[in-house]
């Protein structure tokens, strides 16, 4: 493809697109396509000789369109949102045209500066505490990193080696220092409330540590928070059993449930576990910390350790734009870099130079600064926080919705953040379960709209979460008017409703969950009373965040 | 920016981009600004109110490009290639625009599916054993990573896991599981040849596990080869001192040399470790075996574990596009699921439904596989073929015109991939380490071509590498000449060079390497006395692959 070539194949794909998103709403949102639909589809292999552009265009739309599930359809109501933006694809096009590998400052200063520059003007956004500015006195910083699960991935390293070296710092032998180590590695051990994401847990898989969730409480009127004094009684527990508790995960809007963990009454236990680092996990309602409103929750965090926010969900970045924040980046650099301290430059850990390969698990990393910075002016903070307080606005009108029919719907839990969490209303809970998991399922089999189901604390609730720029109050007037007459609809049914194409071998084969971790799939039910015994194993199982995928249940 | 908006903002940015791709040549291609040049040009935050495109966009000409080292440029010949192509640029636009998370199936069956078609297409072209592809009946098949090193760190967290719960399998409870897994933890320890990259390391550290490096021997006719004998004899070593060896890397193209390590005598030696997970780096000279004179060369790999290779570097796809296969996918799920095993699918183990979530790292993922599809599609095997095979023959060139001037070159070891290693001849190693270095930071300094450096065995020497798409025969010529006239200059200098910039405190103060891993800055050298000391100290560190850039060594 030579430039003539390009410039007629981008401005058709840029027409391709451009459609794309003006019709969107016109589009199934979810998926429907089959497993394995798209093998019989495309050839055995790639072809011999060159293809025109034209073939390979016209096989998105025939081809790849179908089995595209549209997560920037204002009818996407699932998961967390992922909000894409013209500004944000050129920065992606631009990062792929120079396409350098940036692993050190050389490869591209302007790709390591831009990043510090752009992460320095969100933290002061976000009103992050002054300790995570690049230009902080400790040696902070923030980085660019994919996903929260890699960033989180990253800090539980970090704080591993800093608890582990801490350890052996007794002007002890290098050997010594060793064996010091050897010797309490597999006793540390990370903690989370049962409501924190699922990828801390995973963090702690790679990272090859014990973890420990506590159980937080929760009702229709208080969220599910981590306390304080919840928090001192595990580290308590686990240290009379002869672990090491290192590292803590604290959330700021749950998975589930967009809870805020109880940061002010969490900081003077840390007075006590000092060597303990403490991890915000605000991957999606972080975003909300540019409204004056919220402006005052980071302050604890200046006792904490470690920040994190996509901006790919809630930010209008495309995906992957990940920003996490430490106070020390030295911990960071102690555990990733490949050369031993005595040869490290002091310099870099001031922040004269930085080599950002040294706080992240890759070594090369795409210009990812660029998408940034094209959003925050291109949108300007005015714009930044008038998506966010529509987004906020529609989520109040939703739950308001839902409070007004009372008559068939529970709110599980307060509100929060543009998310709205309830149940379908009947005198009994395994009832409620059993038809809220119905409405769920039949409403994204329908495929209008797309929502994501959880159980907390036993109750099996659906989930709405808006936060797509193309959200407007009337297509959320539409999803509620489908939620309402689907569950009227099975409230009315005599007969319990046969469900479709669950009909196979019996008994919970599949997990996966509302941010994809836990996902049930309850093959062989075809009454509710099968789905309604599915969905209480699922729960004895204790498995937190599940959800159910209407779709997923087929073979 | 509206849909309107967005057309004309997008078809200015295509015009650019087109533009800097034609006359790329013409830039200096490693940027020279100082540390620190891009805050004082940016206002202190981002923007109150919008700002129009026409003012960002002339802002990556002014601001950004300065600060570019232009890795599509044919006078890169630096680290390796980081191929950019105009399909893989589409192929980023098109998957910016879709944006969705694809952590599982549902989030879009048509990432997980295309993924896994063009992994198994190019996993053909490139020969691997069939045990690699999804449709193995061991359950294997591919999967897109960041990078390399990512691809290593997931694997040595997979054998980590599959080496640990080996060791407790004994129909033992899950108490004492735990317990011979916690006391065996720290015994685990992995191999690798000093020639492999530091990735492994570094993977290793992430872990939370031992290392071993094992010193292989080369020369100027046989390049620095991982044997079995080797390999045997530190097992042997390694298992006396207590030690667990339960992972190999083995490299196809070492970073500094482009070394094949001896695959076919370490395959017997695998006989008395079963339990030795090997994973194959391929990560540069992978490329090369869609070429039929290569396709020998993964026979042995169906003894091993894993193999990845990076189409982002030398195979025309824009980073990131890392490719990693495993012959048992089993292995990184248990390691990465979140799942526990009772509760997991076996259908999405045999590759009925396949979430690449549980294959990698990170949770969330972006749509890589339409690169690979456009790419493939828009060159055709033979256009692939043609592109290694221009690099290979302009490589063949390269190291002939350097044989032919045996007056002042020496080659260090057998050219291969591409690559050819050299230094400056003289009678005394000393000498020629240090005079190969002026040459190298005299040429890096004056950029009209950038190049990178290694140090082997003792020897510091040059390294020029092509597999840009951009390369012609006259640009290589052009750089020879280059490196030619500066060595002829410098030999002939009665006095030792002063050499700029380099008079601060003295001492060795810093390390990055050939791709970014060591990197030594010298400062407070001003004489050539002082420099060849400087490298003396490092290679007597003993850090592999060590260069020094000359636009470091500022302050």
């Amino acid at each position: 493809m030579n430039s003539d070539e390009f410039r007629a194949a981008a401005h058709s794909a840029i027409d391709q697109i451009i459609d794309y998103y003006d019709t969107i709403e016109s589009r199934r949102v979810v998926s429907n396509v089959s497993p394995g639909y798209l093998k019989p589809l495309l050839p055995p292999g790639p072809p011999a000789d060159p293809e025109p552009w034209a073939d390979i265009q016209s096989d998105i739309e025939s081809k790849i369109l179908p089995g595209i599930t549209h997560w920037q359809s204002p009818n996407f109501l699932a998961f967390f949102p992922a909000n894409s933006s013209y500004p944000g694809i050129l920065g992606e096009l631009y990062s792929a045209t120079f396409n350098s590998a940036n692993f050190n400052w050389l490869c591209s200063p302007a790709a390591t500066e831009l990043e510090t520059i752009v992460l320095d003007w969100l933290a002061r956004l976000l009103n992050l505490p002054e300790c995570f500015l690049s230009t902080s006195k400790n040696g902070g910083g923030g980085v660019i990193q994919g996903s929260a699960s890699e960033a989180i991935c990253t800090v539980i390293v970090a704080a591993r080696e800093r608890y582990l070296h801490s350890l052996a710092t007794a002007g002890t032998s290098v050997e010594e220092c060793e064996e010091v180590i050897d010797n309490n590695r597999s006793k540390l051990v990370a903690l989370f409330s049962d409501q924190t994401h699922s990828s801390t847990q995973k963090g702690c898989q790679i990272a090859g540590v014990k973890y420990h969730s506590i159980k937080v409480p929760g009702s229709a009127t208080e969220n599910y928070v981590l306390t304080g004094p919840l928090l001192r009684k595990s580290l308590e527990e686990l240290t009379v059993r002869g672990l090491h508790p290192f590292f803590l995960t604290v959330t700021l809007g749950t998975t589930g449930t967009c809870a805020v963990d109880d940061f002010a009454s969490i900081v003077p236990v840390l007075k006590d576990y000092p060597n303990l680092w403490v991890h915000v996990d605000a991957a999606f309602a972080g975003a909300a910390l540019i409204l004056p409103q919220y402006q005052h929750i980071p302050a604890p965090f200046e006792h904490f350790d470690s920040f994190n926010m996509n901006m790919h969900k809630w930010l209008l970045t495309n995906f992957d734009c990940s920003c996490l924040y430490v106070k020390t980046r030295k911990h960071l650099i102690d555990a990733l870099s490949i050369a031993p301290s005595y040869l490290r430059n002091p310099f870099s850990e001031q922040g004269l130079v930085t080599d950002y390969r040294d706080w992240q698990i890759p070594l090369g990393r795409r210009f990812r600064a660029l998408k940034i910075w094209f959003v925050m002016r291109s949108y300007g903070v005015s714009g930044l926080q008038g998506h966010i307080r529509n987004s906020l606005r529609h989520g109040e009108s939703f739950a308001q919705w839902v409070r007004d029919r009372a008559d068939i719907f529970e709110i599980v839990v307060p509100p929060a953040f543009a998310l709205t969490v309830f149940a379908v209303k009947t005198a009994v809970r395994e009832e409620s379960n059993c038809l809220t998991k119905v409405v769920y399922e039949a409403v994204n089999a329908d495929g209008e709209i797309f929502i994501t189901s959880t159980v907390i604390d036993g109750i099996y609730a659906i989930r709405v979460v808006g936060g797509g720029p193309k959200i407007r109050e009337e297509v959320l007037r539409r999803a509620f008017s489908i939620l309402v007459s689907k569950t009227e609809e099975m409230l009315k049914a005599e007969d319990a409703p046969k469900l479709n194409g669950v009909n196979d071998a019996k008994g919970v084969t599949k997990i996966n969950g509302e941010d994809g971790e836990n996902e049930i799939k309850l093959s062989g039910v075809s009454t509710i009373a099968e789905v309604e015994q599915g969905v209480k194993e699922v729960v004895q199982a204790g498995i937190p965040g599940i959800e159910i995928l209407a779709s997923a249940v087929r073979e």
